[in-house]
């Protein structure tokens, strides 16, 4: 039996050795001002228990983590039909990610690329009653934890510079594959990345993903194969154009955000969040994947 | 000696003929009420003759015809400066121009396309004292003529559906190459673009592209070598991703705009402007680069 | 517990009603002449049992499957050495395959695309005493049967005909990353492509990726490690720009081939092969997918 | 009346001034062997006048350059025919020539990028007898000098490493835009641009580009709209993509080679031929360049 605590110690300790713990992301001003020294990893097994070693308690920026959140919400809200409008492949281009969108006419490659993000985000909006207040709930719930909350200094500083995501959410428009203006879907989205959570809420927001759709609470979200689905998702597109390396080193579904957050999962199992805020040339947490790699190479355990 | 007026009536004539003229721009709801029978030839010798064919006095959108214009004022104002924020190469490519953008970092190919163009209205907002009125005037001043006036309709129609326009911006501004507010430059831009004026009008307009500099007026605007190289740019980029086949079949500096006109020159002989609002699936005027391939075969004249 | 035999069954049945079966493969004379309506399906366990429906002992070509074997073979020669040479990321594109290699230098994106293939192909006659020989060999052992053989036809038919493959080969020799001389490499991989199985017969040779590394014959020829790795690039790569569709239906590392073959496997419990020539517009087997998401939704097994 | 003697010289004395005078081609290892410090410059008027400065006189290998005499031989034999198997357009794009021909399914974008090139190789080697003798033939002739010949070593040079000639050869093969095969094509080709000459024998090789089809000794090869053609495509696409470059800052239509020579002519004034074997990042010879800006800032004179 594997003695999950000894193991994450021993990875927290390993991990504080390294000196060249990466950048830190900038171009959001608020969340260059995180402590690069910091680390966390938190374990939470299908049977309750939980492991964590180092920062599992402090708050985050999940950034990109939320749109496996938001990707979950909007098929429970509508289903199959969000295949319409998004595409399930990897995109496999880490250089020109608007002209994927031109050259395959406004149907973004995957849900989990910014752009599909956006399509969710607008599919969010049109069909939750009070878009930003109801994510929260939905979020809070799946993490059984109203504290939970946006940190709207973040979603403000993005509202300001995220130029990027503006050009994106415009090109999506001018392919009918928007259907809220602009700066709705950009507000939504920009507070949804905005979330703020510690590894140990983020291993209990994606329990439902290793555990058939049913969240903590025992209520169920999405079918069992919606769950793969997402599963799946994850695997293959969860970290831009580093997914392959991700597969091949560590072996499990996961997805990460520019904040250093990293959740991954082995279905039936756990789910494990690991957070370590700088970033490597691909714009994944350095020392989360490593952590992650050291799991996996410790414990055995892949999806394959 | 050739007479012009009858080689314009004759290709007049046979352009009359032509059942298939091509389809009129739509994603612009103002400019697509357009009548497409209307078409309209005319051309101006720098010592001072003009000949017409058909509706010349019409009054139709330029559109990216203005692009050469503005290029002008801004190599006025700031001159050679502008090559550090534009390229003055080719797009080669009709399917993807935003991506463009990203391969290039953020540098337009050639102020022509609508990345370059957007730069130039940047430049001519950052350098302009009241940006849309002194433009106007300076268009007023090159055609001599204060009749000259934005459609402020168009412009309107533009800044409601103008997706791909904002997309654009908004890229370059996430390069940091666009100093104003996106919504400002695009303001401009949409404005500039929603001049109206007649084939005679515009043969006069670019009658300092012709004469060295010099405007109808006889006041020098901007150098002989600048002109040379506004007219490589209209000859290399002026007709999008045809400019090759423009230069092949017609062999002169120009510039095409979606409402259907198109202008070009002969240096130090003349300009000629023609106008039918029927397009071909480049986007240039389909009867327009006809009459214009009629009249070099017909006169022997290019700059080849 | 399931009832393997009667689902491979029922499957069979489901299928031999469909009509639109795909389109054959006929780029390569040789195989335009397979029956449309063959399919096989058959499945092995870990724990030695074996279950088939359909013509899953009839021979077919099963050219990109062969590359799964190769990059084995190639880990087992040369281990980690592989991975400078080439990379392991999704390639995300259909459209054009060369102009990546291009655009990364000479380094191809996975060893499943074509371009890998010939990389590997490249390791293997370098590292091979006869290398056509010693891999049918290779191959002979991991399935425990020696009647198992290339088709010369069907390579020489590939090497009159393969441009795409020279051109893919010359250029990757440009980038210095193809050591033997293009003719030695791709005559090697022309063979490899032209192996003849049966569905048995690979579900077989596929053993030792369900079984951590050793095959039927209890020898081990990679490691645990290595198998893990091959799983999740056949998973994330496996089936060209269907990868993601694949995942997200199946959830099973697989492979595919034009030949209409596929194998896939779920690790510590069955590999699973199938059959039918007809590909959808993406190469893969029309109905061998569709066979494959039938086999996972009614056994409910996947990796995710 | 400009002095052309004087202002040769004087660009010549300039010029050998400079320090860094580019990167010499080495990838042809006959190439290589060149002296950087060697320049020569020469213009010959349509009124028989000649004048050169430096080694004007000094053979060298015109590589890219043979490619318009190749164009204008099959205008000549097979005349318009030749536009459905390769387009007009400038390429735009210096980082994946391969991908455009995938993109555009086997047609080149124009006559004088590689794969445009091999194109109309093919076309040469279908329609001449003897093609490597007849196309020398008719450079001899257009030059009036029996003494150009191959260089033979350069083309067996190139033979063995010319693996990206192959690459594209293949690739446009497996369009169907090559009909013969792809040793043999490569063989003319590569032969082709191992023409030896002097920049006198380029002038006098390009003067019916500026006499309207008619060579130095009166024979009329193609029609004047013939060169107008050449002449544009020249101008749009000879120098890879620095053509908006080279239109812009030398107003000339012309054509460079990796070999260091350059040509360009001004219709019906003169052919002028420059020499320096050092090239820029682009692959046009970097003082060549530099000393046809000079000779057309001095003179004033352009098409524009």
């Amino acid at each position: 039996m594997l003695d999950y605590q000894a193991i994450l110690e021993t990875i927290h300790q390993n991990i504080s050795k390294i000196d060249n713990r990466g950048i830190v992301a900038s171009y959001i001003p608020e969340l260059a001002h995180v402590n690069k020294n910091t680390f966390g990893i938190h374990l939470r097994t299908l049977d309750g228990k939980t492991f964590g070693a180092g920062d599992f308690q402090k708050h985050f920026s999940i950034q990109s983590i939320s749109k496996v959140l938001a990707l979950s919400k909007a098929m429970e809200l509508v289903g199959e039909d969000i295949w319409k409008r998004v595409d399930v492949e990897p995109s496999g281009n880490p250089f020109n990610y608007l002209s994927l969108i031109e050259v395959e006419k406004g149907i973004p490659r995957n849900p989990l690329i910014n752009s599909g993000a956006l399509v969710i985000a607008d599919i969010l909006v049109s069909n939750l009653k009070n878009p930003k207040e109801d994510f929260l709930n939905y979020v809070r719930t799946l993490a059984d934890d109203k504290s939970i909350n946006y940190n709207n200094n973040v979603a403000l500083s993005e509202k300001k510079t995220g130029f990027k995501n503006y050009a994106t959410a415009n090109l999506l428009k001018s392919f009918n594959n928007l259907t809220n203006p602009v700066d709705v879907v950009l507000d939504f989205y920009f507070h949804q990345c905005a979330l703020e959570m510690t590894c140990s809420q983020l291993s209990k927001a994606f329990y439902l993903f290793a555990n058939k759709g049913c969240c903590l609470q025992n209520k169920l979200h999405i079918t069992n194969q919606q769950v793969k689905r997402i599963n799946a998702i994850m695997l293959t597109c969860g970290f831009y154009d580093e997914a392959g390396e991700f597969a091949f080193e560590v072996g499990l579904p996961g997805k990460s955000g520019v904040g250093g957050g990293i959740v991954a999962l082995l279905p039936k199992e756990f789910v494990i969040t690991v957070w370590s805020p700088g970033l490597n040339n691909k714009g994944n947490s350095k020392l989360g994947m490593l952590a992650l790699e050291q799991f996996t190479t410790k414990t055995k355990l892949s999806i394959f």
